[in-house]
């Protein structure tokens, strides 16, 4: 299996067209902005080699009978599916972030069963080229990226009414030996460090859109493609602060959601034995429902571990305050458990309650996976707020690691930020930027990532209830109906 | 196993004292403030007695490997756990109501399993004894209710500290046959028309307080026990209104939560054989705690499954209003469904999360069945606020099916109640009846039955938090302690 | 002015078509349904008439010179508008309830108003009639009712396109003398024991809906109208309890809400002299929007202290239980008077901000108003959760007078239902009753009545705000177009 | 008055022990995390300068006679407190930013009105030096800041209890001609590029804590004094963009909450003309609760603008989008509004409420300021959610402004990052920039700042409410106390 020198040897030989802040990245190791995110993952690496965490972080490939990486592991049965939910919430105890490999795995599984079904519908040869390809990414142990997301122009414009008919990634040209593709997938979550990307429409595509009905795994450095990596708070503060150090709150993983890119597709080629999808737009719904499905799976266990560490954080820095007794601290990190355990519960059901595609992908429960991820976007709004009242206004008004370590200022720091007896200043300062690092930045990823908005989850659970069977429980009960064998 | 007519004849017969509004009750299957509530737990019969129903109304049981109405069944499986939780919803959708019977199967479960325990510890013979009850009960399937609840006096005191010490019930006389107790359990749902009530401590006791340390079965009709029924809005209507009728809303069984009882216990004597807990007030804790996660486990299937109803009485509204493809109609029914699925989701969680205890009952795990319950209290008032608006005011201002009867009134209101062409307007009439049978009631019961107030699930949720845990969690990523290995 | 007495007699001597539970009403003053409604407003005039009570319960009419109850008061000021909170604020503490008669006053000063603007720009002689009419009902000190809603059929649809035309009322006949119309106004408030009803269409109208845009004064007891009275949870509790029992909770006026009907026209004579619009459909979205301010506006005074009267039911609740240091249930508490002030400080906002119309007639701010109503919307949901979390179980099941009164069980109730020592048991149950009394009932009407739904005020606050302008701010700040001067 | 150009020059040539990451500060008007709060600062200058402006910018000192600006200006009338409502929410509208000079006013108010009651009372004569000093200022237009936060160390020990005495702001000497004073100040607002700041007690002292007892106003260039400060997400963005650029989001001043000190008072000397309270611990309760009441007030206009901004933001992005018109967006926007309105409603009202204090100096409602403040810490959270699902995940990922401006990328990123045909990319970029320069940074500054924590509403709103009074009008209405007259 990849162990993290071979990964970070990867990143430091690899060439390919990343920009970071209007700056073209000669070795992605070692930028500061991408640097803890490769922390992330080189971690993750780690904890898959440790035969202690085999269990967790490994599963047995159906496809080659050998150990893989989870994250490159096929769900095939509930247990593969409750074991995700373990996976991610034991990554988000060990690195305080989001893991960034999930959308890889949801591909992976997503595309085998859409794959699997087409041939057998359509005679196509699809599946079997997949299966190749997983085997490929499992034998070598790759970190995989992927991310629906087009860039969308003009929302309610179908793509090739779009002023730009680029605005979602399309064929461009039909060859013999492969396609050539046009297009810019934006919020790609690790894509500049990861080998490869499995990229997949983002809409629902009709007959008259078969250009854009297209999927592929490409490497990510192949030729044609640029990696702009996003901007914001979170890695403002990498690029002032160092990794290690206490501004960084999560000392070696910072602020979570720091590493998404525009990956722009300037008329790249993908070879056939790459293709897993090529017009057949009737698949497209059912491809994207599954992908939506897995991730939102996921996010329960991530988000749901993610407040528990701002309930240890809470308990921390309401024991260094002398606060740990008072009702209302009590009573706030009780809130913040059950808020917690909101977004699991529905999420462990989904699992639970999870079924078996034609190919043996295993899902969960649609209706299930969406309250559990509608329910994090909520809880993590409510989360910050009950940690912030809990904490106090050093969560943002801190002086930095820089000014502590002055002379001048260290004495001064040391003196007024005490508090309890015995509890050193610095980790006063400490829990602080921790609680920063997670509570001011991963509201926004919260609602965006991991399965999309509050709103898709609206629109899935309303397509997921079945209003008419409960109309005709109620019409029986009130004798509009007859009584219902 | 009974039959509906088995046990409409025993409530014929059987010799109470039960009281309702000031009169005592001569026959409790004709009482039409009874009669609702009578009519529930005879369907429940009807269905546990149907073929087709059995898998999800019955078990097997493990004391005789007889089938058992799944009420008396225990709990001895995670399977078991999670078909209690489709047993309640099942009743739910069939009668639109509260099941009437989960106390009484809590209380066999919670005290089969501590008794195992006593008697391992203390030597004591009460789980003997208890396995002998159980089998009358499976064998003879009897109707069992229980209710901790004391009347508890001044609430920061204890027992003993009390005004009047019966405030919690108590052993006011030791005998060589038996013991005398004196007290008054407080809303003990269908006390007056079971067979038997499971009577326990609420209250974790001390040593000096092992009177109060009493846990027996006894027959609800013993000399001595009164049972004085609630009042309230739900069955005020059930004597303006005939059972059947429209105004009922649930024209069989009406507003649910209609028929607990102050249980009086004027010394009243129990035999020495149903005793089983008599002085081990060591045990009090794990007892109520047991109890409590089995009935915050079903509340999750049964509350989840009361907002189906609403959705579905709501998509039927807005059909007959013409209304049901409006945007903000369809957000507020699938914010219902969200609001049904956050419950229903934990439950099945702590089911699925559900251990073995000793003596072989499966508990659910705490920290999610009081999750889900906590979510059930927030969900409801949410709930009946969205179906408050989604209906309309005829919720609250409807007139009486006698004035639709009346022949100078009937003609008025079959016009000017009428909506779409086609639909009946006595459709939209009982509609009506039916959401505010269960929108304008439940709301309290909601919060108080099926294992506590909403405080109370917040002193679980806390107590079950492991916040030091997490504590440590964060105390390593942010650097103050080492890394966890 | 009206005495209470003169009130009565007036109910007790006129002849209309009230019907109540299916049967035609005799005498208006005697029946159990009508009875605290009855007794709410000639509270009302009681305290008018009282010299202590004046300056809040009278005011001075610009038509007149003279004294006229608040309710026939038109509101000519800022002060007025202020005044009318306060107003529905005292009249809530002395009757626990809505004080009834709101939509009288707001239907005379929005068709004051629009009187004056349509005679202006179109040369009618509305407003002339109309001060006669004003000047009767105040210098007669008569109770008016009003109500906009029509039954409305299929709520899509224009009048006009509905199954039936009569869904909305209209003029079926035009005469010399006058005009006849037709249909079913619903939800009105005290039509059947008022002395006139305003009534004014419900819909904004069209050109080619002429017929609906009529609004007339008319007796109550005109023939041709027939009222049939609502039937709910808490009218069907007024039949059976007696007032001034302690079932009654708020023993003289009971559970508000319990007085509205459907009214029906059928093919009424409304002569000339009382019609102030008729056919100027282009007037009507005024008239309805300043109607329904108004409404809004008193709601936020009514409502907050309706929330005031739970805090102080909690209160005491509270401290005879022996919990009113217990910091959760003074978190709760305190949390009510949030929700309560709330709601009230938009109401006054919206008054102090009021701005007078042509006609002199003030009107709140709209944006302010529908804030506060919609505020209430979701605070009494809350709040009612919130108080039957602080009182507990009893509020749903405690047994009724008739069981306190019954020699056999009294002394049960009177020992059990203790809490503190030297609170008397009767005490306690009368608090229980009290907070049923008002939290069990009012949700629904808080969502419907006053102003209407909480899509209602979603629409106006949509309609008032002033996107673009906002817009401006925002691209000005980021650069997009120049600063603003 | 103060110019502009004055207020730089000061700053410029200022002498302070400033300290911004790890560094002194050479030139306070330079520093790049400065620099946004100095525009700020400055853009109000100008303002009140400009006579188009003077209404709401400047009021007539009642101790001159002369203009000054409104920050400076005592509150002497209830006009003056609802201008200072419009004042602040002005302000945010033109800078998009906390206009961070409220807390100055706050103590000028307060002390004011206190240091009156103190010298009636106790015939000290700090009310005539408070005048002095208080002309002094605005006449001199200067900068005033104050905050009442000490460190406070463990927080439920009383300040001489604390492991270190100097965790509250104490006198270490008295002197003939003044006192020493010690301590730090936290979370001081502009203290570093201010003139002067008013310190004040943070906390209710008894007879014992007299030194801790002690008030003065002070140049923040005294020796002794040092300003360390904060370091946050906000300011790292200010030091990676310039100002002026795309990525600074509300392009001249930033994040707002970037510029709060730590204040360290390291033995410095007080003159007594400029000491205000010296051991008066009784008087310690209302100067906190004024300053509190003041402070709660204008966060009410300033944070109801604040989400104002954001919606036209919403509304901004949604056009560009071509989503404006769709139902969940408009619905969500109608939120906005209504959350932003029921923040000002309260604020409104409790302007309104204000009351005169023996000084003649107004308060406002203690009751209604703090519920202004408390749903202004709930609507920020829900208000960024919202604005966060309405605009779209480039709130947290979109690229930078060198991305941006860097040739190879320029191309790719207007082509992709297009919406709506006409609408320039880079509008589309700098809007969803402003929206995170808003959303993503002040949640924890709306819940401390301005008044502070969602507890201290809770305390402040628990206090303010009269229970007791409340309980009167429900024990009257269950009738188990007679009507209250």
């Amino acid at each position: 299996m990849l162990s993290k020198e071979d990964y970070l040897n990867y990143l430091r030989k690899k060439e390919a067209n990343v920009y970071v802040l209007g700056e073209k990245v000669e070795d992605c190791s070692e930028n500061p902005v991408l640097k803890p995110t490769v922390a992330i993952l080189s971690k993750c690496l780690e904890l898959a080699a440790d035969p202690k965490h085999s269990d967790i972080m490994t599963g047995t490939s159906h496809l080659t009978g050998k150990k893989v990486n989870r994250f490159n592991h096929l769900t095939m049965s509930k247990e593969d599916l409750l074991k995700r939910l373990e996976h991610v919430a034991f990554l988000q105890t060990k690195t305080g972030s989001c893991a960034m490999r999930c959308a890889g795995c949801n591909a992976l599984c997503a595309l085998y069963s859409i794959t699997y079904e087409m041939d057998k519908k359509l005679g196509t040869d699809y599946h079997e080229k997949f299966i190749k390809y997983a085997k490929y990414i499992q034998e070598n142990d790759l970190v995989v990226g992927s991310g629906m997301m087009d860039v969308k122009g003009v929302r309610p414009l179908r793509p090739h009414q779009q002023p730009d008919p680029d605005f979602h990634l399309r064929i461009v040209e039909e060859r013999s030996d492969g396609v050539i593709v046009r297009g810019c997938k934006a919020h790609q979550t690790v894509s500049a460090i990861s080998h490869e990307m499995i990229v997949v429409p983002c809409k629902v595509l009709k007959e008259n859109e078969k250009e854009y009905a297209v999927a592929f795994g490409i490497d990510v450095n192949t030729e044609g493609i640029t990696h702009i990596q996003q901007h914001n708070f979170q890695d403002s503060r990498h690029v002032v602060a160092e990794q290690g150090s206490i501004d960084f709150g999560n000392i070696q993983y910072g602020s979570s959601f720091a590493c998404t890119s525009l990956m722009i597709f300037d008329d790249v080629f993908v070879p056939n034995e790459r293709i897993f999808m090529h017009g057949e737009y009737q698949y497209t719904y059912p491809l994207i429902r599954r992908f939506g499905s897995h991730a939102r799976l996921t996010e329960g266990g991530c988000r749901s571990r993610m407040i528990d560490l701002l309930i240890g954080a809470g308990q921390a820095i309401s024991e260094y305050s002398g606060l740990d007794k008072q009702s209302h601290i009590r009573d706030k990190l009780t809130q913040l458990s059950f808020l917690s355990q909101s977004i699991r519960g529905p999420a462990i059901a989904a699992a639970y309650h999870g079924f078996s595609t034609p190919s043996g992908i295993y899902l969960p429960d649609s209706l299930l996976c969406s309250t559990s991820k509608l329910q994090a976007i909520h809880a993590n709004y409510e989360a910050n707020k009950l940690i912030n009242d809990i904490a106090g206004g050093f969560v943002s008004s801190m002086p930095s690691e820089k000014d502590y370590r002055n002379p001048v200022l260290h004495d001064f720091m040391e003196k007024y930020l005490g508090r309890v007896s015995g509890v050193p200043t610095e980790h006063i300062i400490r829990i602080f930027r921790f609680i920063e690092s997670i509570s001011m930045s991963p509201v926004v990823g919260a609602l965006h990532y991991g399965g999309g908005t509050l709103e898709a989850q609206n629109v899935t659970i309303g397509g997921e209830t079945n209003f008419q069977e409960y109309k005709k429980w109620a019409l029986s009960l009130s004798g509009i109906i007859p009584e219902i064998p």
